[in-house]
């Protein structure tokens, strides 16, 4: 008969300590597989335990799989591999918190959306949204978003981007990264994608990874060009027509039409229009989308909250030509929306209050007055009459060329060892050299100055004199 | 020159208009491709206007690529396709809010999560985290998720299912579709995945769609067969362990070491472990995981909030073996995290606190008291007698099967005619006829005992008496 001192259970219950004794010796051979185990009732008496602790017990290890229970006929030890069981496990090392940079300069980082977020009014459209939705907050939303915040974008599409969409057109993402991938998911992983180049990496890893294949298209100073699109074998476009990012070219009226027209030639082919900066356009009026003038329902336009509220949001959107909603309910519907419902709603109210508006409102000023900011801090600068601008009148980046011998490969490496991180055409795909990337968005004005002078003595091929250590981490 | 009348602009400003009128005799062809427009100066006077609203009228039109301005030579008129500009769309049609079921009793809606959500703590901790974290709160987190998060669900982990996992192990997501197609980016969608059967018809979709070729792994009352699973031909096995969905089997101890045993016999094959409702067991200690025995680094462990909390909250997480944490960094690390990173902290703080701890202790509670009162109602009912149970002391569904003639297709029919949305086993794949899948968290018990005297009536064969109108959509 199987004996365990009971005592020596320590803080475990009595059917716990009993279940874990018993799994020991089968572990251990000691209970070998086929033998019957004794009878409920007889073993607690034998340990002079409750008939329940016995049952509790057995039936932990019948559920684990150590035992059976063969009907009428008692429990039997199951075969099982010899050996220890997992013991009661050590906590894991704790990971450290990842170092911060430290950079002079570090043109890496986009900066946008870190500042200026109202935190008032969304905690408190938060809190409206927490108490007075009820259950509605905890169903699921339909698989393209829950409508209310589908109903605020249409309508906000139509009064600022002259965008008559239906709320069935849109499907609600989990940021840009998500609903490319799940352009591709709709429109098909054997299609070819082209996509700009210069351009984002990002956009053509996630097509990658989906197993879609890419193509390079060219983008220029005047955007892409539609003969080269047209030549490169792509079937979906990639752009963004109204801010390429970084040359900052926009697509003229002209090669719009002839891309349209393209797209509306054949069956499958598409345009997906990434309007990611569209709200950042300090001079005039908007650049009018294409899917506005796409008449042939070719238009899939993409937009995101990233920049506009913050990064940490992850709320994009897309608009499909109805075709292709239809298209996307049958093949995706049953896709959950990624993005939770208490967000959905709170940005939804953010959006019919008007709130939206004044804060990207507020934040084209901001971005203007940092953009004449850094603008003049170049002029003040030892680099003064060194460099060139692009692009330099909107959004939340511009291009600056520097007047240097030296390759970009080169500078990038002395600027590391200036505690300057910096980001070039080059490493965006882009095959003219020395033009820098600014997201002056990122840009801590105090200690542009100082970095500006650094750069400058880096220009001419003189290494960096390193009067003190910079302290900074290399990824 | 170009002569406009402007005190016809209505409500524009004056340089939209004039912008927007030349932009129509472009589009009209009365102003032709090549032709010089009149110098700013020139028509600023002609119109009487200020020569910054030529200025503003003549950028905006550069900008969208209309005219060209040529240095020191003025503005010419670029080559576009005449037709009409798309004129101010008509606002869309709403989209009418969907009907509501109307069903008397509704199988396929699983119910779970949408009762007894913590309002109010989650509302005061998701308060906190906005007024507290300032700008934390706007960075985007590392793609694996917000480190705070990451460090609580390790703990979590340790204390409440015995696995040691460092917080670099895991990686959070939105829901588990996301993680299902994180996965097969990880792993490769040349790979072959084995997956249930019976079981959920959404995971076969998502590797799918991501590319990857399925093949179903039988899961009888006693979990999948390691035998037929190894002859699958499957490379990674998606397995539910503790409780089956829907068969509710526990795989045994035995199969568990031969499925490591398998694994861990061949570079390239992994089990993720899909542990989807292990918190839901209402007897006994908690089922062990295949991850906290898992030696070889076979094992990437799976589980969701959806069930514990709710579903509209959209927040997942994978361990993942030291070796594939490092692998997800290097060609998956490039992603965002697509969870709000305000949600990842409030649910970090939710953790940390012991709230979550004691909200399962309280749902267990009251989904074992639901169960109960089932369980109740259908002794009670006219079916009384004429059904057999599986799985019914655990989980947040069981099955049952009806003593009935009829096929599961035509008793499914003739439910729908009487406003029951019934869900068999066969639906989710399953061999054997007449088994109902009861998600009893969605079941109304105020309508559950009229819903089984309706339902006893169809048994038999004979048509649904239709005393009154049942109101119900069917999709």
């Amino acid at each position: 008969m199987l004996t365990y001192d009971m005592e020596e259970r320590g803080g475990l219950s009595r059917y716990d300590y009993l279940s874990r004794r018993i799994k020991e010796d089968i572990r251990s051979g000691m209970l070998a597989a086929g033998e019957k185990l004794p009878s409920k009732r007889s073993l607690a008496a034998h340990l002079r335990v409750s008939l329940s602790t016995v049952e509790s017990a057995y039936s932990q290890l019948a559920a684990e799989g150590y035992i059976l229970a063969r009907e009428k006929r008692g429990y039997y030890v199951c075969a099982v591999e010899r050996g220890q069981e997992a013991k009661h496990l050590p906590p894991p090392e704790e990971e450290p918190a990842p170092e911060e940079g430290g950079w002079l300069l570090d043109m890496k980082q986009g900066g946008w959306g870190t500042l200026g977020f109202p935190y008032t009014v969304w905690a408190r459209l938060m809190r409206q949204v927490l108490t007075q939705e009820g259950e509605a907050l905890l169903r699921p939303s339909p698989g393209s978003g829950a409508l209310p915040l589908r109903r605020a974008l249409a309508r906000y599409l139509y009064r600022f981007r002259g965008m008559s969409v239906s709320p069935g057109q849109i499907v609600v993402g989990a940021g840009a990264d998500h609903l490319y991938g799940q352009v591709v998911q709709l429109l098909g992983r054997e299609k070819i994608y082209g996509v700009e180049r210069p351009g984002h990496v990002k956009i053509r890893q996630v097509y990658q990874l989906y197993g879609a294949c890419c193509v390079d298209i060219e983008a220029g100073w005047d955007g892409i060009d539609p003969v080269q699109a047209i030549q490169s074998g792509a079937e979906v476009l990639h752009l963004s027509p109204a801010h390429q990012f970084p040359t900052g070219s926009v697509i003229p009226i002209g090669r719009r039409q002839a891309l349209l027209r393209w797209a509306s030639e054949w069956a499958g082919r598409y345009i997906l229009e990434d309007d990611y900066d569209s709200e950042f356009r300090f001079t005039g009026r908007p650049i009018p989308t294409m899917q506005s003038v796409d008449t042939g329902g070719r238009v899939l336009y993409l937009n995101t909250f990233s920049r506009t509220l913050a990064p940490s949001l992850r709320i994009s959107y897309l608009v499909l030509p109805p075709a292709l909603a239809e298209a996307y309910r049958r093949s995706l519907g049953f896709y959950s929306c990624p993005v939770p419902v208490a967000e959905q709603l709170t940005l939804a109210r953010f959006l019919e209050e008007g709130h939206f508006e004044s804060h990207v409102n507020r934040m084209r000023s901001r971005y203007r007055a940092a953009r004449r900011a850094v603008l003049s801090a170049l002029a003040a600068s030892p680099l003064a009459g060194r460099y060139d601008l692009r692009g330099e009148e909107d959004g939340l980046h511009f291009l600056l060329r520097l007047d240097t011998g030296l390759s970009d490969g080169e500078l990038g490496r002395r600027g590391l060892e200036a505690g300057l991180r910096l980001a070039f055409l080059s490493d965006y795909g882009g095959r003219e050299p020395h033009w820098l990337v600014v997201n002056d968005p990122g840009i801590d004005l105090s200690s542009f100055p100082a970095a500006l002078e650094r750069l400058a003595g880096l220009l001419d091929g003189g290494a960096f004199p390193s009067c003190a250590p910079v302290v900074h981490g290399v990824k």
